[in-house]
């Protein structure tokens, strides 16, 4: 008798969340790429990873740093789960830098990326009857952790019509006395958005003013809604609005703010990432939730000792005309992409980015004689122009695209060529 | 009003399961070190951490890796979830060398340290109703981790008596139709055994013809009891039983293999780890277990890319006689250590320490006048001798002692000494 039941079935909680991962859409969009097929090589914007163009490659420092921590013999032990304090301070003295308050060793935790950082969040803030405000479009991750967290998740939207802002009302809307936090990602993954100080102000002032009781002066004020302000892209913002981290709020509310080698320096596999715990009147510790994730990350994966000792290095070497000319890379190609795309009738661009690496583009599917929806666009276009784009539906947006932008000018050109090329060959009425 | 209270409480399972990590444990008793007030430098015997000494250093080839994986510019964009390729086969090909069979890249997954492929494995195996067998004493992560899963987990005895083998009348009386998984740690942690063949053999034909009903020939078999291998410590074997990988009997019963660089390299803090299909008959695939394997993995954290790349260079690279001159070491450090241990009639250490870097050491508890069990015990070592040994509780043994003789020889007398003066000190009738 044969019997291929195994003792259990298999788990298909994970496989639902595993398919809402970035790399899983990837793949499965990936699986339609034949360079052969179409004598194209493939043309990659579907995620934020522009490591493969010679023109964004990481700081040679990097090199010396990670050269100078193996040699030492100091990096090869356990790391506690907090992080070494070596490099624990390097990265309160970076952030301190942009903040009007200093940040102390312990107020840094380092995690094996920002991804990683999202993971004890939401084992820290889950309690069964909380809920926790995600914004609409999101950054993906957040949607596959949540759904092994019993935090119950609501969505405020991003308003594209203005420069994907937060709606304010829609907030207000959802909160109650068991919302636990608010995620508010800047600059903006997916949109390429950066928030006006004005908009801070405003989302900062209405928090405090719907969901802060409080009395005069000195008294500890509780707050009900953590701010979780994801600065992955921190300092990647090259339009008219400067980049400005939430923490400089946290004396009003406290933020939790999250950060990563990954973009600013262009090595997202590094996996070395932050919470910083930007709460000047220490109500996360009083509260007993900086207990609580230091109890998360002593049992989780840590980012390894040997690159944790090159963080100094790295803080305090690389030298400004990197970052300045990065940016300035991702200003031209976002700018290039943003102008070109007005070539093409049957997408728009609502707004343009000014910050990370993304743009969100919508499409006009009405005006395509045979493509139904997002996932049938990137699919298509997969096959027959070998290029990637990450459909709208798994940020939250179905019949939009986000497209990364950073990429070498060339390629960028070329991707812009193939995207014309599809949308008036499937477009209606040709 | 002061209000205090959080929107939320303290994750109080969070912080349980912290208390039971090796890191918060050794925490606790690091608080009682005073150098200044012993006079003496800090001896840390608690963990499996040589990597503090200069005879224990890393191979210089790994400096080579690490460069040449940077200098390559290939390895600092987002790798797969299951790991590199690249990665994948160095380590699929490393394990072959020991096996009767050939793995391929897709049967080797790449975590984020063993630690974390623990995390993973009791992950995919959580069903609700279902239990685990771990072995008393354990390596504690398991312990933590298990915590988190719906997992029901029990306990069968690994016999001091017996050169701490298995239980097997006990494992047959703990397993039922809902036993998923059986974990085995060879080389041991934290008891210092190695599994003979004829132990191994006998373990494996009592797990086939205990539970695996099977029609004779090509028919494809359930195994209702996957075999976790832990074999972190592999080939850290320096007594008369040589280091034979479970998988050489994953064609009678499937395996899966943990291992890791941390120990045999030396370098734990590095964190890169692997979960390894030994499962010749791809009962694994059969029955889903792998594919969920992998959805769990593109959820997780991953070791960074640039180390990633630099695994297959030190699979290749690194000389034999670094890994010999490493377990020659450890077998003149267990050597002595059990040697010198008989001078200690207050202490005894039942089977002579053949692999790993450990061993488990009973207190004779009855014999002290003040010391009432093994946390007090090594409280007072700590305070008195500045010395740090693991309380035997947090294994699954109390009053004995978890002791690491990974250490360079003139630290590992002076910490015999301490330990033989801190004995008599607090026996009775002196």
């Amino acid at each position: 008798m044969e019997r291929q039941e195994w003792g259990f079935k298999e788990n298909q909680e994970l496989h639902a969340a595993a398919a809402f991962t970035i790399r899983n859409i990837l793949e499965a969009i990936m699986g339609n790429i034949d360079e052969t097929a179409t004598g194209k090589q493939m043309i990659h914007l579907g995620h934020g990873d522009p490591s493969i163009y010679p023109c964004f490659q990481t700081s040679p420092i990097l090199e010396t740093a990670l050269l100078e921590s193996i040699r030492s013999t100091n990096f090869n032990g356990y790391p506690p789960g907090v992080g070494i304090n070596f490099a624990r301070s390097a990265i309160a003295e970076y952030l301190t830098k942009d903040l009007p308050y200093q940040l102390t060793t312990d107020d840094v935790f380092l995690t094996a990326g920002a991804n990683h950082a999202i993971e004890i969040l939401l084992t820290v803030l889950s309690r069964p009857g909380a809920n926790i405000l995600f914004p609409r479009p999101n950054y993906p991750i957040y949607e596959a952790r949540a759904r092994f967290s019993p935090l119950e998740v609501r969505h405020f939207d991003l308003l594209p019509e203005k420069g994907w802002e937060v709606d304010l009302d829609g907030v207000k809307a959802l909160a109650d006395d068991n919302t636990v936090a608010i995620v508010l990602i800047n600059p903006g993954n997916p949109c390429g958005n950066v928030f006006s100080i004005e908009h801070m102000r405003k989302v900062w002032i209405f928090l405090v003013t719907s969901f802060l009781p409080y009395v005069i002066a000195e008294i500890a004020r509780e707050l009900r809604i953590l701010v979780i302000a994801d600065e992955v892209y921190g300092h990647q913002a090259f339009g008219q609005k400067p980049f400005i981290p939430m923490g400089v709020f946290g004396d009003i509310a406290p933020v939790v703010t999250l950060g990563s080698l990954s973009k600013r320096w262009i090595i997202p596999g590094w996996r070395f990432g932050w919470i910083a715990i930007t709460d000047p009147n220490r109500i996360l510790q009083k509260t007993g939730l900086a207990d609580t994730m230091k109890s998360a990350l002593v049992i989780a994966a840590d980012p390894p000792t040997v690159i944790q000792g090159a963080v100094p290095y790295i803080m305090k070497n690389t030298p400004d005309s990197f970052f300045l000319n990065i940016n300035k890379l991702l200003k031209e190609a976002s700018h290039m992409f943003y102008e070109r795309l007005k070539e093409i009738p049957y997408v728009a661009c609502p707004h343009k980015p000014e910050g990370s690496m993304f743009a969100m583009v919508m499409l006009k599917i009405p005006a395509f004689a045979d493509v139904v929806d997002d996932t049938d666009f990137c699919m298509k276009l997969a096959k027959e122009e070998s290029m990637i784009l990450f459909p709208g539906y798994a940020v939250g947006m179905k019949n939009w695209v986000r497209v990364s932008f950073a990429a070498e000018p060339k390629v960028l050109q070329d991707a812009i060529g193939r995207l014309k090329a599809f949308c008036f060959r499937h477009a209606k009425n040709q």
